[in-house]
């Protein structure tokens, strides 16, 4: 499709669904409209004619960049994040920027659930997984830090890729928290992730193809990593998975991973009191309670224990194959059940905590309808640096599941 | 003493050698007295009278950003970054903005060598080395990404201090390569580099003594990692470790370490070419020929090369012991020779590269004169994460040795 015709079919989404979802905290149709002709009189790139969101947590050269905090109000930047600037010279055409939560932490924006406006899509990277799961957008670039990416795309039932650690620019991204900040983003097909990596990375698409692949599910023994509904979400992958004839094993997480879970709160909070050294210090009364706590926490943290803790990832890493026993990719719950009703918090982080700090490739996949009949996703998890088996097996189960994300849980 | 008369006496030496050192790209003297009279106004931080230089790869809220690209010409970031931030709140006063090369690379701004105008000060941290060699300012911040602390500082005759990888925040720093960039900072004395450090950190400072020290000289067998002068300089350390009542033992360098050095510059052309995407493909005709060049390898390399080169650091680590033989730190030289005459070229990175990918902290000791009577000095290794050990070591030769940067080698 020409990106002309691309963006004008994504601006009458926007017309339509905008006033309930709150996805966008800056658009500029005419813009847009004007990117995607100077797009089609060029030659093709490898996303011609594919329409982005950006997350207002990267820096744009054509439209404000304000993190979600009143501090950068009509903040310009001189020059796109590394990330924006390949995606569109390689013909993307950024619509605008998309609600992120306060310097992609808790305090929430606007959005809404597209599934039911009285819940929250998750967060931070709450306007691209809306954008995408309304198709205002093709693709939507997120971050992850905590849970950011994987937590909204099951609560907005699209896929969500958190490459692994280090392997997108986070050039142009405001840093929270360094070892954990990962770039990834939402769409609504497991081939468009891997697109965009490749045009990210120059990586091969798609390496092979496993038919059928071997998964490896974990088995959480923590009462506080476990729910009826994850319970529910991985029972349903396990059957659907069975059909289409993969193989299926049951691991249990070694404690090399499960401390990881424990570490993260310690690292994301000493790092960013850091990193928001000057917010925290010299304009603290523009931040939310929230974010206080946290810098203020992170302030108090001993280093002595934020040295210790910055070897455990390694020690787990050492062990990565023995927790793989040989499987292609791990499966995990992506969320606690479905999104909570309100706007006031984007969700629990739980289940992602330890695969950020683990830096370990990660795609939230839409599996089913909850309860209530809102989306549940759930993770896939791949070896460090093995991105593209991560993809594939995805692909995988997208082409061969029944009813991915749309059959209804049994309880 | 007050900020204000520090300050007035930093400007005093910046009246009379600027002219010559160019050390500067923005200096705003009114603003730095105002600054001065606020910090004497409050309670005194921990840097109180401390005059600072930034390094113009820094943003910073007061000054203009240009990371030594007519790219950014005029350009007025928010905020200031993350560590720049944390000093100032702990009563460094900013005097301004140092001379970088271009974004951090090789292609050189105007600053010579304070010992001798007609040679380069090193670079890329080329301001904030001069500006420490010559008394303008007290504690001056850089970055390294390739040599760019400890080669100036080597050049300059001054300490220069590279923490371990991820121990200083990089926000509000123009990154270049996420993966070796790393913050360190300037003195004239290992207990400033180390007042800073905890400021940043909150470590504890020189943890204990080490009295004395156990060194073990790196014992280099390939050509290209040995030069005349460095041996002389590594000898002349050593002369004067034994004089001062040390152990110095000396040890081959294993073969996971040597690999880093030939990673490491795949590795940086990688992520430049990624982190610089707007810069390379938007605003081409505005860089230099040579970082043009580094981003279009960069552009070439093959990902799958990447990848692979990322483990090498893990297995580097994992012979972190059997490397260092029990000795306190390593030693090791830190630049070839003195500073190369001519300011079209900031010098050969070649004996830091291997650090900066390993993320091992060290610490640049002027040791002593080379043949032309210019400065020369030695690096100091320490453990990933043993920072504190490092500085007190560092502390324990400035103390303890005779003549230190003064002594003139023999050939």
């Amino acid at each position: 499709m020409l990106a002309r015709a691309a963006v004008e079919k994504a601006l009458r989404v926007v017309n339509d669904e905008e006033s309930r979802v709150r996805a966008w905290c800056f658009l500029d149709s005419e813009e847009a409209l004007f990117e995607a002709d100077r797009v089609d009189s060029n030659e093709s790139g490898k996303l011609h004619g594919i329409v982005l969101g950006v997350k207002d947590i990267f820096d744009t050269s054509e439209q404000p960049t304000e993190y979600g905090s009143p501090i950068y109000s009509g903040f310009r930047p001189r020059a796109d994040a590394g990330v924006v600037a390949l995606l569109k010279h390689a013909g993307a055409v950024c619509l605008g920027k998309t609600v992120t939560t306060e310097f992609a932490c808790s305090y929430p924006g606007p959005t809404t659930n597209p599934h039911r406006a009285t819940h929250t899509p998750g967060g931070s990277s709450m306007g691209s997984a809306a954008a995408v799961a309304t198709s205002m957008v093709d693709v939507a670039l997120g971050t992850q830090t905590a849970a950011s990416i994987t937590r909204p795309a099951s609560f907005c039932g699209i896929y969500g890729f958190k490459p692994t650690f280090g392997t997108v620019p986070i050039a142009g991204m405001k840093p929270v928290a360094p070892s954990l900040d990962t770039v990834g983003w939402f769409a609504r097909t497991p081939e468009l992730l891997d697109r965009v990596l490749t045009c990210v990375t120059g990586r091969p698409r798609f390496a092979r193809s496993y038919d059928p692949p071997r998964f490896a599910i974990l088995q959480f023994m923590d009462p506080e990593l476990r729910s009826l509904e994850s319970d529910q979400a991985l029972l349903a992958f396990e059957m659907k998975a069975l059909a289409a004839g993969a193989k299926v094993d049951k691991v249990g997480v070694l404690d090399s991973y499960l401390q990881l879970h424990i570490d993260h709160p310690i690292i994301m909070a000493y790092e960013a009191a850091r990193s928001l050294a000057w917010e925290h210090r010299y304009r603290g009364s523009e931040l939310s309670k929230e974010l206080l706590a946290l810098l203020e926490l992170g302030t108090s943290i001993d280093p002595e224990i934020y040295d210790r803790i910055r070897n455990h990832k390694i020690a787990a890493k050492l062990e990565e194959e023995k927790l793989f026993c040989g499987a292609d990719v791990l499966v995990a719950p992506a969320a606690l059940g479905e999104a909570p009703e309100g706007l006031e918090s984007t969700g629990d982080p739980r289940f992602s905590r330890l695969w950020t700090l683990a830096g370990s490739p990660t795609v939230s996949v839409p599996i089913a309808r909850g309860r209530t009949d809102l989306p549940i996703g759930i993770q896939l998890i791949g070896r460090l640096g093995d991105d593209s088996r991560l993809l594939s097996v995805t692909q995988w189960c997208d082409s061969n599941f029944d009813g991915l994300g749309t059959s209804k849980l049994t309880y």
